[in-house]
């Protein structure tokens, strides 16, 4: 992993960990087991189990680093000065629908102000990351790092909860605003160098957004 | 791979080759080459150099099934009474902007009756095949085909050119009905079994929705 020591070698290390086990997790589950509904997010949503599970991994391996709020289990006190904000499986509703597109988000949190994050696309291995002196991809197979750079080639913006717009999907019609609307925050805030725009409409809730947002 | 021997064998094969070489391609080619803008499509549109390339390797192998029709070539007469109805790279804007969402669409036609259809998302190895007795899906990674089931825990269905859509979105909207607009035809109708509905709404051309809308 071609990374420059600093600070959050650690932690982005640990990040990468949770996730390779909740993507061996999705590998060796059953469809029947993720999906069941249990209702207790902390967002006043519906989880699945999946996000419980996947949650479930990120506490065990990032409660040593801070403080934890995430949709699931709202705010656990470590008794840390830094927070960790989790969304366990960004697009929950995408990977109930075998649309892959979806992911995980975390983000490290100090004095309020987010130091370090990273962004993974469960569905096709892309990992991002992102600190206060780099902000890299790669694919979890090879782990070929490479800086975020723009792409100049982009055809597209990315419109999240287009379904859920008043007006705005009509307005951009009108002025050829091309979009696709994938269905989740963080992944396509990751993307946003790859893209024209990125936009969202509706309720937004900070771990949809702290590591996204961040890159 | 698990699947029953039938006349339809061999043709399925060699799709699945020529996949894997275009993936090949994908992975050790640059974004400049494949980004470059060239304009001779039969369908009016722009072609990039990587719709070319992959239907160079789509006419190398399939050529000796049928006559080819094809978005970049137009027809080429091969002097078969089978067709060939293939899209090199269908979501190709989405390829451009690096969302990870676009993949191929081959469909074998005989008497102007689609026979035989594989369609493939590039993206991250996801293959659909049918023909007259199996529709199967499975990963090129592990080549492990299961038989396409109805998903019944989707939460959402796809609505393609939402983003040109006129009135229909806000229709939707109102009768509550979440979608994803992400951008692909012929792999949104390949997933059509996974998620509550495939719309869309616009222009369509034969080799954006053959071998999909056989699944």
């Amino acid at each position: 992993m071609n990374l420059p020591k600093n600070q959050f070698n650690n932690f982005i290390n640990v990040v990468i960990t949770a996730n390779k086990e909740i993507i061996e997790l999705l590998e060796n589950g059953s469809s029947e087991e993720f999906h069941q509904s249990i209702s207790l997010g902390a967002g006043g949503d519906v989880s699945s189990r999946i996000d419980l599970l996947a949650e479930e991994i990120f506490i065990k391996h990032l409660s040593e680093f801070g403080n934890i709020y995430s949709e699931e289990c709202g705010f656990i006190d470590n008794q840390k000065s830094d927070e960790i904000v989790i969304d366990p499986i960004d697009g929950s509703d995408n990977f109930a629908s075998n649309l892959p597109y979806y992911g995980t988000s975390v983000a490290l949190k100090r004095d309020g102000k987010c130091i370090a994050a990273v962004v993974v696309n469960l569905a096709n291995g892309e990992i991002f990351i992102k600190d206060e002196s780099i902000f890299k991809r790669a694919n979890l197979k090879n782990m070929e790092f490479k800086n975020v750079q723009k792409n100049s080639y982009s055809k597209l913006g990315l419109f999240e909860r287009a379904y859920d717009s008043k007006g705005t999907s009509e307005k951009m019609r009108k002025y050829g605003m091309k979009y696709r609307s994938p269905g989740a925050f963080a992944l396509s805030l990751a993307y946003a160098h790859d893209v024209d725009f990125v936009l969202f409409e509706g309720k937004i809730r900070e771990y949809d957004i702290a590591a996204g947002l961040y890159m």
